[in-house]
């Protein structure tokens, strides 16, 4: 999950709580830490995955490269040797550590790389205790900031589950907290129906947004039904049970591939012992909850299910039209949903100036996208417009479905 | 290139003319193998091409398993191993073959495929010179299988010619002809002018297409502009000289991940000998033509070539609008257009019942739709409404690029 | 199993039947290959395996390249783009064919490379009806080229069994035979015992001989015991019913993962079916007849056999030494022996000069050494003191094994 | 580097010092780790590579596995999960973490690695307070364990500086120490020659050694010359310097693909900035100094090496008799040392019983001996008959070469 919205195509950002919800960000990046240790927080999991160091420093070399180091005169830069370790993926920044080789800097500690946050962060006081005020431009690369902050935070937590599973003591990233009630068995599923014609797709331009949401535009849609809940663990398992894993006629031909060679029978984390399920979560093993949406599938699996189903995937632009009404349960908030579209550039899209530029627009190629946000989604980061996008095999973020239908 | 009609799905065959056709399009399946020793028919050149030999078998096959042997009572079999041998990827027609070991078929020989392709030709006859005249259905068959056979056709040349690029002799598959005498500059670039609205899109009913061209359905379309001729080799080498396959932010980054790995640095097939460009054809190593259109260029080169120009890839819809009003140069019959829409289910898609449903369904996914048809696609096998479809990185097919712009 | 012996190696020649013994063995290269048609020549089955076309060119060229160009004078080279097709591995020769892709030379056709072996064979005519005599170090090179020859004689059998055995029609390569009638039941097996002491290991100088046989030195041995016959396929067959396959306790470390990582359950071409099992062989698939030694072992599965069975394999001194003393049944003709042995230089080893010094030297490294010959190795091309080499992982070659024991 | 003597193999062990030089070499493991962080300990380099915290642990889980739980009565299992975390390679033992995921434990932490240590220290000093001591058997698996911990120290450093050099902040791992002035040029090298005859090779018996350098045996050697010290940086220079990396006819031919495939141009951690040659050593990134012995070669570099001076490499039993004689400088305690000779075992050789059959006897095969010791063996670990043992394509060891030639 990646996005960077441009000056230009941010509207408005909001100046008076900038600073208080920036440095609230900060801290919350750190309060997701407080239950590991510097080993946790050093080792990567696997090439998909980054240590959680990494994103602590990287989300500081973020502030550092785009607004500290141009924009704040006098700005000292915490330690040179930074800006290979932490760029991500900007090739326009030079060169960089190696994805896959992220989990080898042992060096710099977490104890530096909490002072290189300290260190950025007095530069952003800085930055606001001048008597001149930031003004519009860096208003609105703080608020970039502070939403690609929020990004790294889902994942810092997707990357520990990653790593905690693959550890044979299966431990816990957090204390088990009361769970609300599920219901042992899911709602019954109901559909909303749409009606067809035009409608505007994408960020309306009040508000922050990722520049791959805009610009806003038509698309004509056929007259569709989406399911008003998302599928569950318990529908997931008959899915099992009749032999989905099985049947190639339910699966894409890259995804049978997959689950061939693969061996996948189950949802990523699943286990089976006794005839009773569980699965790795944040708070550890866990009984797999009936009524709970499903979690922790490929695209290629959700595609499978809702052919077994009888269903198909929504598109994004369906997606985006039922959240904007409101008109279905669990759009935010429990798992990112995969959509039938594919992860291209809305009619007219520019990619911002400058560096920015490679935030979102060069993964425009063999993704998926998709919509909602998860439970590990930071507070205030979703919204009906928001485009998430992941390669059909992966999934060891927090991804379910949703089901749509053609109008009856 | 796949695909596959159901009955359901083709409107009106056109039964009188049938006949005629089907076997003029057998007969020329072996026309395509008239400079081939039984040595070149029986090699693979790579996964993702096929033998001569198996092409000539699997299209005989395809009849016998979809129409013979389910429909002409009485039929034998030729072979019943042949089953295993030349199933090319139906997962409901049971286990073979697996495509990169379709080159150790050197029995049978070709010798017996031409007795099985004649064997397979008598089932036809035979199902023509009865009494009760084929049917609707099975017409609809009929024409389905010729459809396929030209599909192979062009494959066999596409896989002939990555054949004879591995061989260090070079060799031609056939004689040089004299070519319409290409002018030494590209003709200059002008742009065709569509305005927004909506249109339909996907074939109307009438003649056949394959499924993945139906349901026809609306699309709404901003205003666009569509270059009236394709991107030339002169122009393509300007992309080469401006430092193109140097310059990472004109790439998306798996492309750049991709070019970087495989030292890519020109189109396939192009070498550079003392300053002058070459290019292995199927007539031999030949110059490269300026003013002909660049070829076997993969999605990736195509979309930073765009970018480069300034420009975009056009999405598939815009692409079929213009086909359909006969708005520009170079529609068929050159190369295969990479569109930047990526290849999924139209709204309302339904794939065909039976073992048809695997024909095009389950490649829907990662790969990016071609529009037109190329030198190497048989007469009247194209028109606006097809679609082809490849993974990004393959180009090995005679693949190209058109320029595509917003509304200025 | 390659080798070349340099000039100043080989003891005398004998140049008197040289040129009977040359063309006797330049024929039975194209009698091997009566049975194949020029697709069965053409195809490569695997990385290690060659295309029978190419055996039948390379050791054309070798005569070619290493006596004609040099030696005869006047002599025309067939085709110069040959030299690098047909190289096989000689660094100091130039650029070749990558070794995998030998397979996509469908040109030259198997006819002009029958052109290509008379042509070279009308120069080595031309050779022996000069009014001079060759002379010994010409001599000495036919006879490498006779003995690489042979060598190739014996890949041309492997390759195409290996070609035939991943053919699902399992054709056979020559007519069945009528075999020698095989006991029902192994012979019981005997000890030979030697005594410890100073042996003399090599080659003693007189006839041909490798440059890796040279030079002759001394070896200490302590006493061991020589199984007088090889293991059996009943006896293997005990291994597999014993479990041998499943416990890693007798397998070296790298052979138990390759056998996990492969599901290696029996010898390379056996299938069981309905509890009988048959194997793959040059006559098709054929029972595996309790008698006959196990062939297509791997070194580790031979290791572990003799392990199992609560011996070792004997070391290519302890087994030159009973070859020469004649002292034990089946040491030639039936399959390569596997030993302990790791293929090395002898002590004071020097390889030949110019390009034949790459013939053997360069393979000395993980490698185990061979003793003995197959049922495919040429008449005459067997000696005791002859060191044939594979990797530890091989066995599409006819590799057996005999026990060995330290003294009671 | 691995090994294991059966209680039956090693003579009698000393029991005296026994439970001083225990926990000496107890403490030693830690204070190796006194600049390292809990980071650090955790990460792990490359697959070959362990983690510091891995080593720590898997040397307390051998003696309490070995040890404790069979020998000291009421001895309580630390942690049972530990028996899967921290068994290295013993299938006898069970399943246990895949090796190149040793890296993922970061749980249990350093603390409870440390206290898991302490915990066997304590069930260790419980053997030696009982009133009856512990007997020869159990002085012997003593023996064994404080062996094995010592071989894990010199891994425990090699791992660490593959871990820091990939790290692009080229961090030490101790503090950089006043070096013994090494000259500017190395000495001139000498020969020391030997006769030729019968020499008793492998251990005699007294004092410990591991299983693999067993039983004493005879071998014959022919007359050979050693040369007096190892080849040095400034000599590997000269090798560069003269296109030795170029040059295929230097090279084995497994050699020659691979330094083609990875770009080996110089030892491991070398690099070349404006002239001057550094290279990643514990202390950081320190110059290549003339005079110190080479290290960080495979043995396809030692190989190459000595073809181009002439020479060749010693076998281990050359080594042995020179180092048995005391005839040459820089035995041990430099870099350990390529011998041509295969790691096979010697005549007669049994493994010992129980799980320790795996220490050493499962690895006899494709790697090679290499003898002597390095700066990071620890003290009384060396001795003439240890063989120490790595693939020839492995270099992160401390690890370089002698020359030796046959007899003038």
């Amino acid at each position: 999950m990646t996005g960077l919205a441009s000056p230009s195509h941010t509207a408005s950002c909001g100046a008076s709580q900038l600073r208080e919800r920036l440095f609230a960000t900060r801290r919350y990046s750190l309060e997701l830490t407080s239950t590991l240790s510097a080993e946790d927080m050093t080792v990567q999991a696997m090439d998909d995955a980054s240590p959680t160091k990494w994103h602590l420093a990287h989300t500081s070399w973020f502030f550092e490269t785009v607004i500290l180091a141009p924009h704040l005169k006098g700005y000292r830069l915490f330690d040179e040797a930074f800006h290979y370790c932490f760029n991500s993926y900007y090739e326009s920044l030079g060169p960089r550590q190696p994805r896959p080789k992220r989990g080898v800097l042992t060096r710099p500690s977490c104890e530096t790389v909490l002072a290189y946050r300290a260190h950025v962060e007095e530069g952003l006081e800085e930055l606001f205790s001048r008597s001149v005020p930031p003004g519009p431009e860096i208003e609105c690369l703080l608020e970039i900031g502070i939403n690609h902050e929020q990004q790294h935070q889902e994942l810092m937590l997707t990357d520990i589950l990653a790593l905690f599973a693959a550890n044979p003591l299966r431990p816990a990233s957090r204390p088990p907290r009361p769970h609300p009630k599920q219901p042992k068995a899911p709602e019954p599923l109901r559909w909303v129906a749409f009606g067809s014609g035009i409608y505007e797709i994408g960020h309306p331009g009040k508000g922050f947004a990722w520049d791959n949401e805009m610009p806003r535009h038509r698309q004509y849609l056929q007259p569709f039904r989406l399911a008003d809940r998302l599928v569950t663990n318990a529908e997931w398992l008959a899915f099992i049970a009749n032999g989905g894993y099985r049947t190639p006629a339910l699966w894409l031909s890259d995804g049978w591939s997959l689950i061939a060679r693969e061996g996948w029978q189950t949802p990523l984390y699943w286990e089976e012992r006794d005839g009773e399920w569980s699965a790795m979560t944040l708070e550890g093993m866990r009984p797999v909850e009936p009524a709970a949406p499903v979690a922790h599938i490929s695209y290629y699996e959700a595609d499978a299910y809702a052919r077994w189903a009888g269903y198909r995937l929504p598109t994004e632009f369906e997606w985006e039209v039922a959240a904007r009404e409101g008109a279905a349960r669990q759009m935010i908030g429990e798992v990112w949903q995969w959509t039938g579209s594919a992860y291209l550039p809305y009619p007219g899209y520019r990619p911002p100036p400058g560096p920015l530029a490679e935030y979102n627009a060069k993964f425009m190629c063999s993704q998926h996208v998709l919509r909602g946000s998860s439970r590990a989604t930071p507070q205030g980061h979703s919204r009906a417009t928001y485009r998430n996008f992941f390669y059909p095999h992966q999934r060891w973020q927090f991804t379910g479905l949703r089901l749509a239908a053609d109008a009856a």
